[in-house]
């Protein structure tokens, strides 16, 4: 049965749920994942080690996964130390700069349906690898093409074409500098388009803020924006938008 | 069969397509519902009439609709003139300040899915009231609940616990000022939101820029955004997304 | 023979060339066309008639021509009659805002080279009439095509295979908005790009800021800038480029 | 008996008043608790050392206490170094990079109010922290809870219960990235809000823009906001009006 | 007995409060006076004025009373049209472009402490009546000086003697330009100063904006800061804080 | 005998002193061109003409005389009948948009020294009439020359010999756009240049923006800069400069 | 026989040309030279040592020539080491920061036309290096000039009289701080000015910021600008202006 | 006799005054002092030290002296390195970061007049000790008092009368955070204040920008600004207004 978006709320008001204790200057939000349908996401700049390091061990419990963003090599392995003899396990994603948590008793993530991902130039990867590892964690199966910038043009053609014909959901799109690869596509497919801004680029315009801007005032219907650099962002809402579309599949026994 | 997003270029590469004269300063796009399943739109603003007229004409055609924004009542009264006796039906849709060319043999839209649409405060509506159209004319039932802005948060309770039940496939939150709406919604539920910042403040940050920076920051993934007061960008990204769930149902013959 | 560039600042310190005196509160720099290969141009926005008229008066002299832009058509018609009995004529391009005051002895501008001038959208145009318009003073050919823009690709292919084959000298591109369309020209050709950036659009990046931005971080190289709307400096600086190379043409009795 | 606001001034002026005397280019206001409430506060980055040393053992002297904030472990250990024997005893607070100098007969704030301190995430703490030193410092009580933001409602619910019971005379909240949390606050109590935006968060409205926008912007009156990070300006404005108060409470005896 | 802040919010969930039904486009939030201290506030700019009566009718209703602000006399005409027989008395306040509607048996507004209001200049004046007229309605009493700008800072002298005898609980100082007046008179007083920025000025920096950023840069601990023009907000915050300390000398009989 | 800067603050703070009572919202500063060596001057936009009246004719008084900046003809025509029969004389500088108004015993300003006023463009006069203005009030000789901008370098041969024939003790250049002409001036001259940047330009960097930024960014020292359009601030500064060497030569009767 | 602009893409959509096969996050554009008339650029910022080496090697190919930018010495040197034994040759140049990469059968570029660089200070240099290599790389002879700032105008004369008499097709004008020189040197030639801001500089407009604005707000027409140190882009734009005049010299067998 | 401005400028163009040959780079423009009233000054910053060191000895000559600014400790050792042997000698101010290079037969600057120097807060002295050590190498007498900002008021009387009675020619006032200090001091004297905004402070208006602000908007006219940091020209500004004033005095025998 359907649930109303405040029963978290409410039990809070009623004192009859669970208490959001705070712990090391984390109040960790365990409901995440049923109420919004994204896992708590731990951001890792500026906290201190112990505080990402209980956040992710509360987040995680038994049976979940956590992911903890902007997190380097050095971060992850103080947090595995600190969390040895919990019972997690520890994943390192170097490209995407993040670590995966999971509880002993966690579950690979399914459940979401088909995201593509374009990036303009090799220089945004970093970025577009974060929307890549969040749509999975959101059980996601995704597409990646990378380099197929606007600068040359045909580049974009097989790729693009791939996916449409693997039915994509949603496509992200991450450009940095003049940002222009969202319009382009998003004038080309009748697919929901989220373009990720990524900081590439220098001098007037610079650190994304150029690409945000293409992409806001983009001619081309259809498209929506997260910020500069949030693969975060982008990748949540390419894995709502898809699993919405699973659901229904899955609902009534479709397949692609 | 599933065609690729290239056709029409290849078609004009090939000169075998339809080409697309210039005709009082316009290049119409006809082929874009079919491409990307929204119409091509009219914006009318800074526009000769003459020119908005003959677009209007030549998109509507014999069985196709089109949409023209940022127009005023007075504009569509004259493009009513100048199109008297080509068989368009006009409607003039005064909240959203937009106008509807329908050809003779138009029928109304249909297909698209379930979009929620959510204002913060009053004065947001008239850019709410674009998207609205939009969606509409993407063949989308929108559900729409004005003036639930967190200043006094329970008067979001009832129209939010209603968006849910209808099983929306996407949430359109036109904010302007602070712009809180959107994370507030987008912490609550499972479903993606489209924020939607309305030039609605004065002052530092006025504009709508305090607004749409507020939802580029959210602390709450599942939000993309579109521009300032971009209804119609906010109404085509929800109709894509719901049309693709929607298009699941259809294919399986599911209903919810 | 080739003359230095400083000869008329030597002639002034040398007190043997012809002074500036100031009318009306302008000093005319009757010399630029052929210092310059410009014309002298009035700005005549925030300027009275009357600086007006005696500016024109002034620069037509009995052989030459000047262009005065952003003016609108009662500036034109009270400088015709300000003008009247001193043997100037006075053509007012409604397009381009703009009013060419001709000298009675002034001949037709000629021995310029060929220029593309191409509009993303229909809203370019006055921006885009205004370096026309120049670029036509400077004695060049100019080959146009309007709304063009990326949101419908395949309306592109003409109207640039046509200019290559016109042998276009530069292509200036105006576009507002998310001013994609310079980016996606100059990574097809080999013809130097002019980004021309117009004030259309709103919101975030509007007013023509997002569409500069864009051409400033293109990832084609190729392309230079000119500032939002103008006109002018496109045109001029389209007509040095097509000039020069007609120059050649000319020196040698090339024909293409 | 009550003072004028120039008393010091007139001092000054009528040179019968201690004067300042530059010291290592410190210029000591050593009045600044008696006339606004707050003791003076010395500011370290980009200070050299000596100067810091000499500001706080003047500022401190025989009976006063002195904070000096920005700054970091070292200094305060180098000025340990420089104040030995001068009787002055120094206090580092980690957490709020601030360093406490008391002079040997310095007492122990007291006689402010009652202030609440809520923070949206873990990473506002360290300003936070400032701000809740500087509310003690006056004299003030605090009582702080951290991690409270909108993406999870429901965790806002006992801690804001919580300081509508304690009576606060004011409510700090600090906030980074989107910044909603005291828009949601000051929409559900009457107690003054002071919105304390922390440089959390990149992309657009990075740095804390985002979060300063948004309080600005708030829809909900009763709100008003210090500089980014001014975790000493909130504080003092805290301690100002619970101060305040609490005097009235002092003067007639009440309790609350 | 002390009340929850959450009140309202659980008896919206419980479905046993009042619901908060929308009337042309308005959702009426009856409560914030008890909740939050201030009564709720139209803002008039860019509504309809059927909006803006509807919402004020109810607001009022039998024993409120409701301010609307941005409000110009004809808008304040055609109100009074609108509500003739509904028992609403409606006073139009020339100086802040606001409107009082209360309710038939609504009283005038008592129970505030003291503020004092300052201008650095005459222009000032129309935002800080706002925040006069708002500070009066939540029951303070203002005591009010004008122009007494640092450019002649010996007319500061009598006016904020004045205020410190008169034992105000808060000062707002309105000024634009360089906004240097806050800083000046919170150097001297131990009284909360609220910084209103006027968008009086020119140039760079103008509209507000410089004098908002000196406030927000300002070196005397114990300003906060409204948006530029924000006189509710001024005016709001200054009687919570003024109204505290009033309830307390209530509570005990204290008198000043 | 020279006196402090302090005196009427210290007479203020004595209550010795005249007082400054407020008079329609405006606290005349009559002591201003004794203490600061420039007039007090009535800034006219967004002030009701009644308060304009009352300020002009506290400041003239019997024997002084005021500007009042930023009037237009109409405000200039009201103010003169409103102050009819109280023997002041009121003298409109269209140029300017400004008003002079005497006292009727005001003598004719003397006692400055020499000051330069060159202009880039036509468009640039309005703003450097003000500052032409002021410095005349002050007592100084203005040589001014009109249209000498780099694009015709030769222009400014002439005038800028004119002035150091001159013996101009400062030299005020005016400029919108590109606001290049004070640094090609500074470059060539040992006398002090206040840059005054107008606000002739659109697009990026208009409304005097970019000729702010260029001035600032100078790399000729030499060269001080006044707000955008601030011609009050130019002639002022120059004034304190010219006064000051003027004096000198007063003194020591020497003459240039 | 001229080619269309759209061969590469429409053999894209054909399957008949050659795929552009990703290799370690790069999709090498070979065909750039010969569609764009400037080699394809590999920027290094940002970018893992393997995909540079890669993407140079699979450019360089045979017998082209790849410019490698933003490249340190340490990366240089990393590449030569990673394709040591691929028979490619590497120079790498230190002024310009960028590296050339060549495959074993590459000749010298050549073909382009003459191209001028002027900076404006020496620290402009570093930028201007980079234009120098790639217009060199296009095949252009470039005559370059440093340290000829309007600050000392007389230093100007001797440099700009040489590239005219060199017949210069375009002048790249390198400039940070106030950006004021191609202003003057645009209005003393008749040859296309690409301007080329500089991020020298610091304060306001720092970064680079004020000098472009100031070569866009230019009154000198014929200036065309790129994006602040964007040396490849102002070093291609030139090498297409003067290839081109250089062409039409070749095919006519003109010689200046 | 006087010169004209543009006696180099003549020379140049008439190839009979001494070259400016480029050497590392630079272009030494060794008349500036002559010209211009202030030494040609070395920016460091960014420039290879073989660069400052042969424009060092090239400007110093026999008997020049010239300042080298933003350099550091150890740049300006490795310059002594490089230079032994030439003549030259060479002392650092470590408060200004600037070196002096001076002829072997260069002789102490004298001849300028008298000038104040404030500082708001300690932080500032660095940017000030430029302006201080710029002004003293032009030949003028500096008085500087620190720490005088008005938050603590009274510390800025003793300071302000001393500066008086030395009878200063301009009074230079360098502020960071909210720059506020030039507007109090102009205010109250009848001097020309230089407004020196420093780059101290955080957040909003951060970085200087908000203090530049605070001077542009100054409501007491009397004031000229600088950019953010630039102590060169604050000193050269100040400078030559009193060099002018102390010419004067020395024309005619005058004694202060």
């Amino acid at each position: 049965m359907r649930q109303s978006p405040f029963d978290e709320l409410r039990h809070a008001l009623d004192r009859d749920g669970t208490d959001s204790p705070e712990i090391n200057g984390v109040r960790a939000d365990i409901g995440r994942l049923a109420r919004c349908g994204v896992p708590e996401i731990v951001y890792c700049r500026g906290k201190p080690v112990e505080s990402i390091a209980s956040a992710c061990e509360r987040l995680a419990g038994e049976s979940r996964r956590v992911v903890a963003t902007r997190c380097d090599a050095a971060t992850s392995e103080r947090v595995r130390e600190l969390l040895e003899g919990t019972g997690v396990s520890i994943t390192f994603d170097v490209e995407a700069s993040a670590m995966i948590v999971a509880g002993p008793d966690a579950q690979q993530p399914s459940g979401g349906g088909v995201v593509g991902l374009l990036t303009a130039g090799t220089s945004d990867w970093p970025v577009a690898a974060e929307a890549n590892l969040i749509a999975g964690e959101a059980g996601c199966t995704v597409h990646a093409f990378r380099d197929v910038g606007v600068a040359g043009l045909h580049r974009l053609v097989q790729p693009l074409e791939a996916l449409i014909e693997q039915e994509v959901d949603a496509i992200i799109v991450a450009a940095g500098m003049d940002g222009v690869l969202p319009s382009v596509v998003a004038g080309l497919v009748d697919v929901p388009v989220i373009g990720l801004p990524t900081s590439t680029g220098y001098g007037h315009g610079g650190g994304g803020e150029g690409a945000l801007t293409t992409m806001l005032q983009s001619c081309a219907p259809g498209i929506a924006v997260v910020n500069i650099d949030n693969g975060v962002g982008a990748g949540a809402m390419a894995a709502l938008i898809a699993r919405r579309a699973n659901r229904v599949r899955s609902q009534s026994g479709a397949s692609d």
